[in-house]
């Protein structure tokens, strides 16, 4: 069975997509740790991300620094920070979480919650930042 | 005043360290949340991430990749994640964390003690395994 993120790749399910390329997509976490938290994802449906070849590893990390420079520049914040855990989806991604303060990579915080409006415009605000 | 990282850069202050590059370093996080937690840095001293231009973010994330693949080999545990912060040292680095649960990254845990022999022996094993 595809991933949730595949589906969402496939445009099965709706996703606030921020950016996209070839092998690659982002697009908003619907359970937010702050506003503009967002998942970047490769294509290709690998579990683990050091799984990826250096290649695809590289084409991945690529498109993260221009979209994690997008969000900084969208989102007021201290700065962008990552994180990789990967253990409820088996498909690659990385969180990227504008941070406030020291303790904001916590996954057991209360998540946000956004209407789909308020959802809209946050992708948009990074949309337009993409280099 | 050079960072604290610089200064193990320098070999001015002591590092366990587990690999080295023209451009990269790598080595034991003193504090560690899991057996293996390791530091990459980049040898320029630049505070955020996302800072480092794209041509020195791939080198130090395709050192990293190296790393991420060594520690997974050496250490016993689900997958190797991934944390940046950088909110506590003004230069620029990546956590590799060896993971055995979700909420594994989280800096507010206490942290583990090791014996100087342990951190050696620990760092060795990484170090065997870089490719």
């Amino acid at each position: 069975m595809p991933s949730i993120f595949t589906r969402i790749i496939n445009r099965e399910i709706p996703g606030y997509i921020v950016a996209e390329d070839e092998h690659n997509l982002a697009f908003l976490d619907i359970n937010p740790l702050n506003e503009g938290h967002t998942l970047v994802v490769p294509k290709q449906e690998v579990d683990k991300l050091f799984d990826l070849d250096e290649d695809a590893y590289l084409r991945l990390q690529l498109f993260t620094h221009k979209v994690a420079k997008a969000i900084e520049e969208a989102i007021p914040c201290l700065r962008v920070g990552v994180a990789v855990i990967g253990l409820e989806v088996p498909h690659a991604h990385i969180h990227l979480i504008p941070l406030h303060g020291m303790h904001d990579i916590d996954f057991s915080r209360p998540k946000l919650k956004f209407s789909e409006d308020e959802f809209k415009k946050i992708a948009e605000k990074i949309k337009i930042r993409i280099k």
